[in-house]
């Protein structure tokens, strides 16, 4: 097994669970911070780690034109490139070549796209982007998927899911037929990702939980090592979509079902469509996904919806908003939005947030933040994603100990009622 | 006593000294990285402790204009604003001015300059310079100075020398009327700056050292706080000029010693001029100030040139090329300068220095570092000044090293003979 799922407690229709991965055990519901370029933009892995992240994302389109999947190969995988030995999830490049590149032509075997680096044209392919997902070697890998726009006609909506749903066949097929390629799959081909001080020979140590709390969290962490087979490889996850259409929605989700998957990922949401649709298309789409896999809703949200989501049934979530929005400045916070620009804190010398424990809002003020941004000074860019994330990370910490206590409802309608300035 | 001055061992004419400040006590001879407006750039002020900075600089020019100095003050100086709790030394802007600023007009009262930010006319005397800079409230500030431009022709650089005497003169005096005008100078005045868990009434612990090296620094320094009496204040130094001519050094030298400061800066040096003419002139200048007094050397250099400068009695030194050519991918290391950019580090899995124990080195690539600055990532900046701010410091602590063992010439000899690639 490269991957199992333990759902330790439920309440209402959250869920904490476990997800055990080659590189970490993975408590959920997680929010994952997205590392495009395999850097989550300003912070280094060893604050990352510090904050609690259990798992991060990648890009494949990004990280398949630069550096290249064969470079990042040689070094082990993301895990040895970037120096990074928790999680990591790949998305499949679909939603960057639909949303970033030129000249794109879509038909049945794949897209052809031309870089936003520099125009060279390029191919991706179920076959071709599973083939990148691997050398890259993340923990999860998701099947090449098509993400309808919104708004789109009935019959777009329908074409674009039945071609996902065959896309998501070949990936798998691919998949099956390559998964012992990953870079860390044989255990004694590569010393680079081999924890240090383990040779080739000595007995694999189990996995461990990464437990996000607690003072020895990161010396835990260090200890850790992948879980034992030498059969050990990524796992591929399925992604339904449907638009917001139910009934294509229920059929997508029956037909990547059928194909069978470990986990299951709901797209083409978020993508300018109102929030209350979102919501319904999310509770909908759940009733159809198994409920022993993880299920994975791609690019949310804002803090609040992240909780309610997870109150939902979702396990697993990502999004580009705390990193995003802490460099242009406005920040999460348990007293609201922040727009740390703002004139009216020049001369706040009190905290970002009063009751957040990170590193920024245990050493500076709000006035020196502002000065920071209104100086445009790289600083200003590291503080405020790691309070950011440490916002995001600590409220998805504080959902899973709701649910371990059973009240997710009050923390739900307590997070939901704070003052938004 | 706002300052004191000890030297413990010379060799040869390198000295070890231990400069008592009122927020620390440093050894010397001591680098001091440029915070040019309140922030060195890209590194959070945890890590500048981490790393063993003892000291750092602010720009009174860049602070003056933005945020205000007001601000800064009413946060306690740049002590509180900052979150910095050890020494911080400040320009008196005169250099900026100069440097930065248009349609500057300068007569004997001072010098009107444009804002490089929004165009605004300013004035800077040395009677406001120095306001500014009580303000501030460095533990170390500059008189106003004339930093005179090379090449000059001789009677243009005896009457800059002469303007910098005179305006020593009212620094001088202005900074004695006004001296204990600094926001941390009264006990008990200002909350923004009494560490932690500290009232009013108890008793002031004496400053200790921070020591650069070892395990427990950082809680060292967290325990400290600054020296007892109430009349602590800053430390205004005196500033050498006289351009290339040994005569107007000498004669500068004994003017502004004949003024008196507790201090003697080594200015208008690294201004486009040979090196060998920067280290005659040092040398020379050096014969011409008193030996129990720190001595500093404004605005140099490369590693080499550190060594060499504390090899000749130098005991302080600032520059903004280990933050500065971080940022441009130039990595200073014991083997030698490394431009990241390179293509040739794209596939070296290897530490960007083997023999550098900074946090960057002792997790990532010379290909990740490569890769995140071919793809503009802010990490870049903020691992790659934090590598060259390791150098420079481990650099200045093994010369401090070298004097204490009296081997300061063989380490001189060592650091020249680095290979240059």
């Amino acid at each position: 097994m490269s991957i199992s799922f333990h759902i330790a407690r439920t309440c209402g229709s959250a869920r904490l669970g476990r997800l055990t991965t080659p590189h970490a055990i993975i408590e959920t519901p997680v929010f994952m911070p997205v590392g495009t370029v395999a850097s989550v933009k300003a912070v280094p892995q060893e604050i990352l780690e510090e904050l609690g992240a259990q798992i991060i994302l990648g890009n494949t389109y990004h990280l398949y034109l630069r550096p290249g999947v064969d470079t990042i190969r040689r070094m082990g995988g993301l895990h040895g490139f970037m120096s990074w030995n928790r999680a990591i999830l790949t998305d499949s490049g679909g939603f960057q070549v639909f949303s970033l590149s030129d000249l794109r032509k879509l038909n049945e075997d794949g897209v052809t796209f031309r870089s936003h680096l520099d125009g060279s044209s390029h191919f991706f392919s179920p076959e071709s982007a599973t083939e990148a997902q691997i050398g890259l070697g993340a923990d999860i890998i998701m099947a090449f998927d098509e993400c309808t726009e919104y708004p789109a006609e009935p019959k777009r909506v329908r074409e674009s899911m039945e071609l996902t749903a065959r896309w998501a066949a070949r990936s798998k097929k691919y998949f099956e037929e390559h998964k012992h390629e990953v870079p860390w799959a044989c255990v004694g081909t590569d010393a680079a990702v081999r924890p240090q001080g383990q040779s080739p020979e000595s007995p694999r140590i189990e996995s461990e939980i990464i437990m996000s709390d607690g003072p020895n969290a990161e010396l835990r962490s260090a200890g850790r090592t992948r879980a034992s087979a030498p059969t050990q490889t990524q796992s591929l996850f399925g992604i339904v979509q449907g638009g917001m259409d139910r009934a294509l929605r229920k059929e997508s989700a029956e037909r990547t079902i059928e194909i069978g998957f470990p986990g299951y990922a709901i797209g083409g949401l978020s993508v300018g469509e109102p929030r209350e649709l979102t919501r319904e298309i999310v509770e909908f789409t759940l009733e159809h996904l198994p409920k022993d896999k993880p299920r994975y809703l791609m690019g949310v949200g804002t803090p609040e919806e992240i909780v309610e989501y997870a109150s939902l049934g979702i396990d697993m979530m990502d999004c580009v908003l705390p990193t995003r929005a802490a460099r242009h400045g406005l920040l999460f916070t348990s007293e609201g939005k922040v727009s740390i620009k703002q004139a009216r804190y020049a001369q706040d010398s009190g905290p970002l947030d009063p009751n957040c424990g990170c590193r920024v809002c245990q050493r500076y003020s709000r006035a020196y933040l502002r000065h920071l941004y209104a100086s445009n000074e790289v600083l200003a860019q590291v503080l405020n994603t790691i309070h950011n994330l440490a916002f995001y990370l600590d409220t998805m910490r504080r959902v899973r100990h709701a649910i371990s206590l059973g009240e997710v409802s009050g923390f739900l309608s307590d997070v939901w009622s704070r003052p938004k300035p």
